[in-house]
This record gives structure tokens, C-alpha cells and sequence, in this order.
């Protein structure tokens, strides 16, 4: 393993073994920056005329030719006046050089090639082997949109030839397994202009949102929270008593009903709230856990949406938990563990987790609650024995939060759930419940989203798999083939029973022959073919093909559905 | 059995008395009008200073009076003349004589009373002998708000004690088992002003809507309907282009979202459209039912809103079927089936089924289309042994369509669900399936919607069974009762049991006596209480008690959960 710091050295080298080809291969280029970035390194220049995509291939070839020459790389400090002799045609190395402290500035040089630089490189270009070109795009000067507008190349570099091919797998499995790609090819789910950013569910991808809808609702069942619905257009007044008016109201959609001025729901917590002022509460109540699966809209400029990984409208598993800050260890306990049982079934066993404290200024001014609601926090994780980050001052100002992190099977990391503890709201809409000593007192609400968007967390999903959802969440869990028509009286009767399960069932009526509907099903990622022969219905069998080209014989109809149950 | 003319007849005459004992009590009252209604009869006066409701004790003894006296009611034909002289000083009886073709007008004579009248009466006062009056209200003369004000008494009349007993009975029943009542005592739902017209379910309200479409999903899944799920926000140009705008606007909300008008969705077909039109589809995926359980927003008057019966947003069971013409008669078969079926699940055995046909004009212009959906239509309802009526030229100018009405305990009728067939969004949307030709056709939709709207039927059902939802709707289904705390751990034992089924169960955990615990859930309107005293502990059993009072004992928890099974 090399350490992430020599890496940056190898991609910054890269960095300028590329401006040494450009250099040569282009003299009246002006260089600019090239700093190295998390996946390679890249370099802005002012061409005299425009690279072309069929420019990269010649610019790498001279780079592989220059590191096969071994050029050592060395550092040298020179007078900033010197420096501004050496770049006088270039006005952004003179403005680099006048922005450096100091009366010197740092030169790399490798064989007749220099150039402007801080330091740090690896000793000379015959490391720079395991170097790829990867794309060009448009660039401005300082990353300033009236600046002079450049063009940058990027590319990557990595220590040994697996680690670059390894990383040309992961950009090619990024696109290859992208949930929009995957979402076209599967059916699941279609975006069209009529509705900008907002998804339409075709039959599959519908009924993955049900099974993971299904799955939260027994969790929730389990841990007694209860279902509410409210509704998606709520008054103005509202929503400026809940303060989204004033610190979200560019992310909210407006209409009018009767003269007044009602908004499209961003956040289901002031409605959840209406429900639990409808009549008094009493400490035996307490915590009432009222669970929504909320579709709210929030605004999101075109430019950045992106499948369902960035939508305007989404489903929420949303849920607010009301109760005495004496509860909130306990809650918090049950809740971290909901999450950790539900990313586990997911498939994700990498979570990153981080405990947001305190800000310095402008908090909720609660000392003790603030201290109460952290070390619950804090203990929650601990007696799940989860290792956890603190991000000191990171909470909002009406409480701390915990933030979920995890990595997909690409190494990605993604941001899903958070519990967020809300100290705020409850003053704000005056909530209260009458204590066992008969006082009123204030509840503290925890707000919690465990998949967070149920779109996002699909999209995630998707590309985690691969498209290979597991068998409780697939599209279609089960194929039943046919080798040959003659056994299509049986296997339509397994067809009708495993349907009566409620399991998703289809039955391949094509008259192609076993190995084609084999195929078709892996395309569909199906993870169950039940293939049936004659030898099937003789002995009335199933064989059980996994989509993986496994396969287990002779099968009674019980104990394939036992084996579906523990899968369910 | 009283025919329905001769309830008229009685109801007409009560209104004469009325207008009698007012013209008696009140002799400077001008009388007006005075018709039999569906529940009764009201009379129009114009009174010198307004009636108190106190007045109407007074008017209504003053009637029993003149009906003890059994004056025998006679008809006299007038001069036309002669009447204006008798109403000389009454505007509008004047206004009523004009109106009148012929020469002569009619009057109904009783006593000293005489009254403008077409005819048709009982023999003498004393056959009104169960007349009550009801209420007092506003009114314009001739239903004209820019006309005389005047006031009406409202009131009914049978031909028995029984007949007006039941009768009030009934009323009583209509405000006692009010859903908005039972709402807010069953703590299901509530309103606010946040968001007028816009229900919020709470915990066990949310309880009924779930396992109603718990309920329709697995319908839906027998027949092979398929989920999808649509946005909420759609562009103007497609409401435009589905017409909705043009004959709907008023009824929708709109928002603006970057510079371009969105309507909130009234209605979840333009959306399906979109879905079927995402890729060609052949015939072989037809009939392709696309079921959704969209949330829609319709305007309605503050004014007519009524709790859930009449609201501002709501959820359709929505589906639509994709079809060729030829598949008409079979889809429809299921579909009225699958009516029927969850009409006798939700207890409705009284239905009334109407097929509305061809308009006479602006009707879409395919003759044989016509004639092939409607006798799809009435084939589909004799094939399932179901009597109709037909409402000629009734059917929107797109497609003949069934209306289906259910009579509730109370005798009241409910318009619910529909089932039209549409000929002219399949063409306006230009939708298409390659036949097995080869050849490019058009397909039919038919738009089915079976509860209608969940938020109005769960409002129909509260009131049907005043409340004691059955035991598959129940809020809570069950509730364990121990007579002491000594059996505490046994019945919570069997309380975590039940709840992992998923079955919606309750502890009663307080110290109140085994007749307080049965009271209050009874009161709760809950159909089952497992009542755990030491003999059910030593021998490990269950005592079922109903709500109706009815027990059961000695049950094993294996036999309890089969009989749930049953009922689920």
C-alpha cells in the first residue's frame, strides 16, 4: 500500500510530465496549473489552437516516451525575478509567481523541461509508467467564469499497472452499471420533460419501491412506530412559523388556493407536528414515534439532477420521534440499530458514522439539553458497539445529529440517513406533554430518514448490485422455464401457487429453447429460474437454477418456498 | 307496504296543516309554497317578524290539534279570477296563479284553511297523525338569491308511529355515527386550517387506509395488475393536451417551476399514458393493466367540504387498462367482478349498477367501437349474473362507462366507483400496439377506479358500520385484557406473539378493573378482547370476547391465529 500523500506526488509529477509532452509537442501552448485531484491530476493550458479529443492519444504516447527516458526530476529555488524573465510571454505563471510569498519561487526541472512548482515529486519520470490520458473539457482561469477560458486535460496515474487497470475497470463499471442506464435496460423507471426531475415508476421499478416501503414498515411495526399521512400542500403560515419558509423557500414550490399562498411540502415535520398538538399528551404516551412515507418536493437547479440520485421530488421513510430527553439514550439505542439492521440487509456492512456536536455560535441556548442529547448520542453508538467520528461544532443550531456514510461495492461512499435531535421545533410550535407529576413539560423530537430518499437509496442500490438486486428486493424474483411445451400444464400450476404467495413470479411462455430463456432470464436479472423437464413433472420436482448458473435438484414445492421465506 | 305516490300525498297534505296552524298562530303570515320531499315536506313562509325555534313546539301542537279534529280535506276549482281576489294581498301567490295554464286553479279546502293547490291529498286531517316537524332555515323565494327571503320549516310525516319512530331513529343515527364524529372520537383523522379540505390521518386512521390497499394490492396482484407511480406535478402542456385543462382548470392548482406553469394532478391518466408510451408494445403485453394509487388535488368550494366525503386531495385506486377492442368483454368480466367482490368484503350487499350509453351528440365517432364496449359492458354484468339499468345517451362523449351505487346500512346510497371505457385518449395520445399483423393498432383504456377515492369510502364505511369497523379494518383488532397483574407477563407474552404476525393488538396496561378494561374497548369500538385471568395462565389459553358481548374460552393461541386467518 502507498500512502494517499505519495500518490498526490506520483499524479502532481504526472501532472508535469504531461505539460513536458504538451510542451514539445505543442511549443506556443502557455501552461498554467496542474495539480493532482482524488482520481489522477490534471493540467489547464491556453493552446494557440484548441486540442482535439484525437490530440490525447499523441500527447500520451510522448508521455510514455519521455518516461522511458528516465529523466530525473529536480527541484530548484529561483529568484522571483528570474522566474519572471523565464515566463515574461506567460501573464498566468507572472501572476502564479506574484502571488507566492517570499522572494523565490520553487522550479521543477526534468531533462530541458521546466516548470513553476512548490515541490514534491518522485525522483524521476521512469516511475511515471502506470500513466493514462482520460479526457478534455473546458476550463477557466482560477475557476473564474469572466476569466480567460483554457482547456484541461485530465488523466491518472497510479504505482503499478493493477492499480491503473483496476481504476479503468471502476470508471468503466460506473458507467456500465449506472443507475440510469441500468433503470432503462431493466424498465424500472423512466424521466420525461412533461415532469422535469420528478421519476415515473414503471412496473418493476415500482415493485422494489413497495419491498423496500415493506421492509421499513415491519421494522417500524417492530419498534411500535405508527404510520401517519398528511398533507402535501400546507399554508404559507406554516411554514413561516416552521422557519422553511425563511431559510428554504428557493428549494419550494407556491400555488394558490383561495387567495392564499400555499406550499408544495419540502419536509414532513410540520404536519407531523399538527398531529401531535390535536389533543393533549400525556408522559404515558411517551415516545410516540410517528412514522411518514412523505413525498415532498424541494427544488433542484436542471443542471444538477441526475437520475434518482438527485430528483425534486422524493419519498421519505421520515419519522419523528417524540419523547422526554430522559428517553432519548433509549430511542436512540433502538434507532442506531434499526439502522445498522437495515444497511446490513442492504448489503452494506462498510458504515461510516459521525456525531455532529455543538456549534460555537448562534446554538440553542440549552447547555444541559445540548450535553444530554450528544452523550445519548454517543452512548446509542457505543452500546451498538460502533466505532464513530465527532465533527465538533458540526450540528445544526437546534441540536446535534448523526450522519450516515456508507461504501458501496465500488468504493464509493454515499450519504443515506441521518438522526437529526431537535430541540427547536418543539419550543417553536409550542409543543408539550403532561409529566407523570402532572406539570407540562417540553418533548425533544429526534427526526429520523433511515434510507433517507427512497429514489436515492434505490439508485444506490442499483448500482451496488449492479443491477443484481437481491432476491427480496428484485423486480422479478423467480422465472419459471419450461424445456418444452409439454410441461406447461405443471409449471403453470407452480406458476399460480408461488404467485398465491405474493412472491413475483413470471412464467417464461416464449417457445425459445431452454438455453435461450436461460439468457434472457440472466439479462433480466432474475435471481431464481425454476427449470422444469419432464423429469420434473414426473417425479413433480422443481429444479432450482440461481443466476449465478448454480443449480439444486429435485426440489419439492415446500421446500422451495420454505427456502424463499428465509429470503423474504 | 305504503306505495311512494301515497307517502307524497300524506307529506303534501302535513304541509297544508303546517301552513294551517301557521295561518292560525300567525295570521299575518304570507304563505308561499309547500312541496313533499324525499325525507318529508318544508313550507315557505314570509312571516311578519321571523320564527324563533321555540315557535315551532307551538306550530307543531297547534297541527296534532287540528288533526285530532279530523277535518275532511276537499278540492275546489276556482276562476282564476276568483283566486286573485281570495290572495289579493299575497305577492307571490299571485305570481303562482299567473303561472298556472288554463283558466281555473285549484284549491284545497280543510276546515277554514284554504291553499293554492294542484290536487292530490288525504281524506281528512286526522290520517296525519305522525307529522313532526324538524327545522327551521332560510330561504329565496323560488330558490332565487336575488329574491324575497323567506323562512322554512321543515318536517315529515309517515303513515305510522313506527314508520315516523324509525325515522327519527334514523336521523339520530346520522349525527351520532357522523364520520367526522367518529373521526375525532376515534382519534382516525382531523382537519386544520393549515390546509383546508387536505385530511390528516393519524396512527389508526392510517391503520384503514393501509389495509385497504393492503387489500386492493392483492386484488390487484390476482388479476395482474401492475403498480406504477406517477408525479405529483405535471406541465400544463400536458394537461393541455389530455384536455383536462380545457374542461378542468378550475378545479386544478398551479405552480410555476423554472418559468414553466405545472399543474398538481387531478387525475392519474396522463401520467399512465406517458408510461405506456415509454416503448413500443405488442399485442402480446395486452391487456396491460397499470394500477396506481394516486394521490390527486381537485378544488372544491370551502362551502360544500365535508370531512372526508368531500375534500380538497385524495387517493384513487386508480387503474387503467390498455386493451384491444376484442378483449373488452373478458377484461370487463374480471373487472366487474373484482367490483363485486370487494363490495361483499366491505359488507355491501345492496348495489346498484347503471350502464350510460352513446350520448346523442359530440359523442366520438366510431359507431362499431360503441356498440363493442357497450355490449362489453352489459355482457360483463350479465355474465356475472348482475341486474342493471341502462341510462340512454348518459355516457361521457369519449366512451360508454358503469356507475356503481352502494346502499349503506342506513339506506343511504353512495356513488363509488366507475368503470368507463375511453375511446379518445388512446387517439389524442396517439398510443399504439404492433398486432400479431405486424400491423400498428390503437388500443382502448379502461379507466377503473373501485373504491373511488380511499379518504370518501373509509368515510362511508365508518358510517355503514357506525364505527365498528370490521375485524380485517379494524384499527385495532385486538386487545389483551388480564384481571390481574399477576398474568401480566403470560398475556404480554402472548401480545408480542400476535403483534409479530402483524396483526394490529393492544395491551391494556392499566390498573383498572377487568369491567373498566371491557368498557373501554368497547368504547374503542375494538372486535376482540383476549381476556387473560390465572385459569387462562395455568392452562395456557385464551378467552375471546367479542365486541357483541359473545365469548369463547379455552382457546389455544394456535386456534386463535387460525380464526384471525380467516377473517385477515
Amino acid at each position: 500500500m502507498h500512502l494517499e500523500h505519495d500518490l498526490k506526488i506520483l499524479r502532481h509529477s504526472a501532472a508535469h510530465l504531461l505539460a513536458h509532452a504538451v510542451t514539445e509537442l505543442f511549443p506556443e501552448t502557455l501552461l498554467t496549473i496542474g495539480p493532482a485531484t482524488e482520481e489522477g491530476f490534471f493540467y489547464d493550458f491556453l493552446p494557440t489552437t484548441n486540442f482535439k479529443e484525437e490530440d490525447l492519444a499523441r500527447i500520451d504516447k510522448r508521455m510514455q516516451e519521455l518516461a522511458a527516458k528516465n529523466l530525473p526530476l529536480t527541484h530548484q529555488e529561483i529568484s522571483k525575478e528570474e522566474a519572471r524573465l523565464l515566463y515574461h510571454n506567460n501573464p498566468f505563471k507572472l501572476e502564479l509567481i506574484d502571488g507566492i510569498p517570499g522572494d523565490t519561487v520553487g522550479l521543477s526541472v526534468q531533462g530541458d523541461f521546466k516548470d513553476l512548482c512548490r515541490g514534491g515529486h518522485v525522483a524521476s519520470t521512469g516511475e511515471l509508467k502506470h500513466v493514462k490520458l482520460l479526457s478534455l473539457a473546458g476550463s477557466y482561469w482560477r475557476a473564474n467564469k469572466d476569466g480567460q477560458v483554457l482547456q484541461r486535460i485530465y488523466g491518472t496515474a497510479f504505482f503499478t499497472a493493477d492499480g491503473l487497470k483496476a481504476y479503468e475497470q471502476y470508471k468503466q463499471d460506473i458507467l456500465e452499471f449506472d443507475h440510469r442506464r441500468l433503470g432503462k435496460a431493466m424498465d424500472l423507471f423512466s424521466f420525461h420533460e412533461e415532469g422535469v426531475g420528478f421519476p415515473f415508476f414503471h412496473p418493476k421499478g415500482q415493485r422494489v419501491i413497495n419491498a423496500l416501503t415493506k421492509y421499513m414498515r415491519d421494522l417500524h411495526r417492530e419498534f411500535d412506530y405508527e404510520e401517519i399521512a398528511t398533507p402535501t400542500l400546507l399554508s404559507d403560515e406554516l411554514w413561516r412559523q416552521s422557519g422553511h419558509y425563511a431559510h428554504y423557500k428557493d428549494k419550494m414550490y407556491f400555488c394558490a388556493i383561495d387567495e392564499k399562498n400555499y406550499a408544495v411540502k419540502p419536509m414532513n415535520c410540520p404536519g407531523s407536528i399538527l398531529i401531535y398538538k390535536t389533543r393533549p399528551r400525556s408522559y404515558r404516551e411517551l415516545p410516540l414515534k410517528l412514522a411518514e412515507f412523505g413525498h415532498v418536493h424541494r427544488h433542484e437547479l436542471s443542471g444538477v439532477l441526475h437520475g434518482l440520485l438527485r430528483v425534486r421530488a422524493f419519498t421519505q421513510d421520515d419519522a419523528h420521534i417524540y419523547c422526554m430527553p430522559s428517553q432519548l439514550k433509549s430511542e436512540l439505542t433502538k434507532l442506531i440499530h434499526i439502522v445498522y439492521t437495515m444497511l446490513a440487509k442492504c448489503g452494506f456492512s462498510e458504515v461510516l458514522v459521525a456525531v455532529s456536536t455543538k456549534p460555537l455560535t448562534d446554538a440553542f441556548s440549552n447547555d444541559a439539553l445540548w450535553d444530554q442529547a450528544t452523550n445519548a448520542l454517543i452512548d446509542a453508538l457505543k452500546e451498538n458497539n460502533k466505532e464513530f467520528s465527532i465533527k465538533e461544532g458540526e450540528g445544526a443550531f437546534y441540536g446535534p445529529k448523526i450522519e450516515i456514510v456508507i461504501k458501496d461495492s465500488m468504493g464509493r461512499s454515499w450519504q443515506c440517513g441521518t438522526i437529526q435531535v431537535d430541540f427547536f421545533q418543539s419550543e417553536n410550535f409550542d409543543l408539550s406533554y403532561i409529566a407523570s407529576s402532572g406539570a407540562k413539560e417540553r418533548p425533544v423530537i429526534i427526526h429520523q430518514a433511515i434510507f433517507g430518499s427512497l429514489e436515492r437509496f434505490f439508485a444506490i442500490l442499483l448500482e451496488h448490485y449492479k443491477g443484481n438486486l437481491p432476491f427480496w428486493l428484485a423486480p422479478t424474483q423467480v422465472r419459471i422455464l419450461t424445456i418444452t411445451d409439454a410441461q406447461r400444464e405443471y409449471a403453470y400450476g407452480l406458476y399460480q401457487t408461488i404467485k398465491s404467495f405474493g412472491i413475483r413470479v413470471e412464467f417464461d411462455e416464449t417457445s425459445d429453447p431452454l438455453s435461450g430463456k436461460i439468457k434472457s432470464a440472466q439479462q433480466d436479472k432474475i435471481p431464481w429460474m425454476l427449470v422444469i423437464g419432464q423429469k420434473e413433472v414426473d417425479n413433480k420436482t422443481i429444479t432450482l437454477r440461481y443466476n449465478t448458473g448454480k443449480q439444486e435438484f429435485g426440489l419439492s414445492l415446500e421446500v422451495l418456498l420454505e427456502k424463499i421465506k428465509l429470503l423474504a
